[in-house]
């Protein structure tokens, strides 16, 4: 199939960091597939908070990574590299990929690929990968969220939040969630979680304490540090965990170790992006053996703020930051 | 043989918490134990930090514990109580106790003493359980310290510092640890650390990094926290693990939160006293398993500094607080 590949693709990118007007349509070469890697014709690229953070110059492609923002993509598998698996070729997939996302051709390891099943469409499909793989290797094997304990989740309405109340539901977990108006805590609400608190009117602290019995919650999934550290503390249990997935809020939290020793709280954090192949490969067999059947079921799909097309990316942009958008926002490629 | 109990010993106490020069002998009556529990005719008590913060008023003993001060023991058991095993009755036993030890005879869970090995001194077996369980808990259970990682204890010729090495070297861990003199370092090293900074002297972020080729270590144990946090996860490698037992130099650490995220950092700590006594029992047994059998052999004994009468206890927390102490300070109680 790969003679009847183009040359050259429009990818969205930009040549310096900026506000979301420095997006720009560009032409580059169709990328090939080397080794283990797959070449995917994109029908649709998700946006996500590292895309924003990487247009605004804060957060550069790791080593080896394709400049073009977009960390997640679905659509057709068109060539294979050596030793990739030409199976896959002709199906549609979606995958996690560590840049490039925003283009007509996309590059992934054929290990961070998952079939996307019937009946998904691959609008939602796009959404999937960096929300779920983050969620999943956060709240329960960097967190270790287990059946019948209490997870708070900051941002209940983002992508993220969206995905750990729906994951923490199917997994047995009770989710408590904040969000930043009533529309907001409804629709976390509508999505399962157990309690959503509006942090503008409420001291969730408090509002923790209260659901909880004075116990507090087990695990927090954090996506704003700073100054949400130590009250994110102060709402753990005994033994609790506390993961750190972005910092929105700050990076400098000041900490009572004494309270950490008291109460044996375990502090961790990581990012996905960076990680090596082998593990992004072992995380999504986790996942397509413990979660795809979940979204294959549609206990889990992905919830859907807006579509924008691909050449207006920084509109898309633009409604991240704006903070009105529940759920995930997508970039749409080729028809789909 | 309770029979021959007298009515009343001799105990270490205060009226209110201050200096050494508080301490005065009280008698109190003799404990008799409950169910599960035995009661040791105390040779040596061994004096460990908390006792120095209890006496200082900022570490009230927790519920149910003694108001006497004294957390590790060695000597006969003289009564077992209801399921405590009388076959312990007249064996040489050290015991974990959550209080009480500065005194003639003192109360243990039954589960909580190991037996003296043969040719290791009273004196001796009294300065090993609480840093053996805690060392033993904090860097292998909760920091994951496996053969062949790094890792980084201040105070190396503290009791803690004298212990983690020991440990840390007996099952292969290379050892970096600080300490306040020259004269210290070399103790540190003749105990077997691979590195011995003088941090008065240099600086142990750049030691360590000097050290591991840029790579940082596995495990810090912290004892110091306050401004040591932000330094101490500056020396940890990828994946690294900060477990915090005491706070020396302060309760508050500012960290960064998108480093602890960049490097899948953990920080946790623990404090032994206030565990479960299920919890202590299960530790006793991985102790006696895993690490016993080396103190057995010779290969693991405690650094002994100074042993001081039990009417001298004021003495014995003086010398601890001076900081001028290499290894474990012991008060003798009765003949051993």
């Amino acid at each position: 199939m790969g003679a009847s590949l183009p040359d050259t693709m429009t990818a969205m990118g930009f040549d310096a960091p900026g506000g979301p007007e420095v997006f720009r349509p560009e032409s580059q070469p169709v990328p090939r597939p080397g080794p283990g890697e797959v070449l995917i014709r994109v029908a649709y690229a998700g946006v996500n908070r590292p895309d924003v953070i990487q247009r605004q110059g804060f957060y550069p492609p790791p080593p080896g990574a394709s400049p073009i923002p977009g960390l997640e993509i679905a659509g057709r598998v068109v060539e294979a590299g050596e030793g990739a698996g030409s199976e896959l070729i002709g199906h549609e997939v979606c995958a996690l990929v560590s840049g490039g996302g925003y283009a007509e051709y996309c590059l992934a390891d054929a290990r961070h690929c998952l079939p996307v099943p019937a009946g998904v469409p691959m609008a939602q499909a796009a959404a999937l990968p960096e929300t779920l793989f983050t969620v999943w290797h956060n709240v329960f094997e960097r967190g270790f969220a287990r059946e019948g304990e209490t997870l708070l989740v900051h941002g209940g309405t983002s992508g993220i939040g969206t995905m750990a109340i729906m994951l923490g539901k199917a997994f047995g977990l009770t989710v408590i969630t904040t969000a930043g108006s009533s529309g907001k805590c409804d629709a976390a609400r509508a999505l399962g979680a157990d309690l959503a608190i509006n942090y503008r009117q409420e001291d969730f602290v408090e509002e923790v304490k209260t659901f909880t019995g004075g116990k507090g919650v087990n695990v927090v999934l954090d996506m704003v540090s700073g100054d949400y550290v130590p009250r994110n503390l102060a709402c753990l249990a005994e033994d609790g965990r506390h993961v750190t997935i972005a910092v929105l809020g700050g990076l400098k939290a000041t900490i009572d170790m004494a309270l950490v020793m008291r109460k044996r709280l375990m502090l961790t954090g990581s990012t996905l992006r960076a990680r090596s192949a082998e593990f992004k490969a072992f995380l999504a067999d986790e996942i397509a053996e413990n979660a795809w059947p979940l979204v294959a079921d549609g206990t889990i799909r992905p919830v859907m703020d807006q579509t924008f097309p691909l050449a207006e990316a920084a509109a898309a942009h633009a409604r991240m930051e704006g903070g009105d958008h529940i759920g995930k926002i997508v970039l749409k490629v080729a028809g789909g």
